[in-house]
């Protein structure tokens, strides 16, 4: 069996796994985005400042993804919202088994109801992206330390991802970095791609991805219907 | 077969790949270098900057891998380097084959003599770590806009590498950041780790680096001996 034969193979699996988790999440009426980045984008940092702004209007729960540690669940349990740490010790992506479990561990605690549910990858720009684990949408993180052509370079994420936060916009004055390159890169990888620019350290432009989500979160969802 | 004993047969083939590469670069008595670090770390600008000060003292090619694009190569072919591109197209780590193959393009260039050979991996913290393409030595780049704590986080990258560059210290002044929680941190999960702090931008901490560079590519190496 070829590498590839095999590979088909374990996604073929995980399809299933995530359409399970799917219904899982739908039956407590959660909206489930799955944050993707690199290393040191700040996902975890935007997360904390999102938590912040939305635990008041918003039953939110998190999964935290990390490759060894889990000191990123430790800083979402100090925010106080429930957290659920997995930790892939080596592994380069999460996938819909994994998620699946955390969940369920989850369950109990959020059984008085859950409007958000965050899973929070393992940093890595490349492999996640492959891999649904039951997420209503994918949201991409990008720094404007990192390069403008970063949408261009790594193509499969920003195809799969609907949103993106371009992050740490309070370093711009300091950079020599093109905010607008970026964003029309990676609407020209996906014409559809909604963008919110923000600092998770001034706070600034954080309100309209707030106001996106809690819409998004609070929106009947297709499998409720509009009843 | 399971995925863990595809991925070992996969990885035992790589060995063996990549030990004839090793065979390969000794023949033209090149010094080896795998650059590893998260995608927007500034791999490609250390790696302009340190051509721009190289290339007059060692005789010097690249390997320039990327998921997607050429851009990459396109910038070192611009300083006037001999460089062969792999493009993995979705791929997230180069492995020995890739690497055999593109030096084989790139031996007919480099026939008068080879010092160095710099082989830039694809931006990516996990996956590159586990494969050998026949380098003397992994390097790992971790910018100081990253977090302190990414040693304990990837931590097989931090043991397979023997050096470390944080670069972009010049935007240290705009940042949180702690240079020597990080370096302490990468000592602990490598306590032989020998660490370079620069600026690409400034050249400052460029000389320590291309000294290192300069004097490993010029030793005699073990399979040459000392005659």
């Amino acid at each position: 069996m070829s590498r590839i034969e095999v590979e088909r193979k374990v996604l073929g699996r995980n399809d299933l796994v995530a359409q399970n988790n799917r219904r899982r999440f739908a039956s407590h009426g959660a909206y489930v985005i799955n944050l993707i980045s690199s290393p040191g984008t700040g996902k975890t940092t935007v997360l904390e400042a999102t938590l912040a702004r939305i635990a008041e209007r918003l039953k939110v729960a998190v999964i935290e993804g990390d490759v060894q540690t889990d000191n990123d669940a430790k800083r979402i349990e100090a925010t106080g919202v429930e957290v659920e740490a997995i930790v892939t010790g080596g592994g380069c992506h999460l996938d819909a088994t994994m998620v699946g479990k955390a969940f369920g561990a989850l369950e109990p605690r959020v059984a008085q109801g859950l409007d958000l549910l965050i899973v929070e990858n393992v940093g890595n720009l490349v492999c996640p992206s492959a891999y649904d684990v039951g997420e209503d949408e994918k949201v991409a993180l990008v720094s404007v330390t990192e390069g403008e052509d970063k949408p261009l370079k790594y193509p499969a994420l920003f195809h799969a991802a609907s949103t993106c936060l371009v992050t740490k916009i309070d370093l711009l004055p300091h950079l020599d970095f093109d905010v607008e390159l970026l964003v029309s890169n990676a609407k020209s990888v996906n014409p559809a791609m909604k963008v919110f620019q923000l600092s998770a350290k001034t706070g600034e432009g954080i309100g309209e991805w707030i106001d996106y989500l809690v819409a998004s979160s609070l929106a009947p969802s297709d499998a409720e219907g509009e009843s």
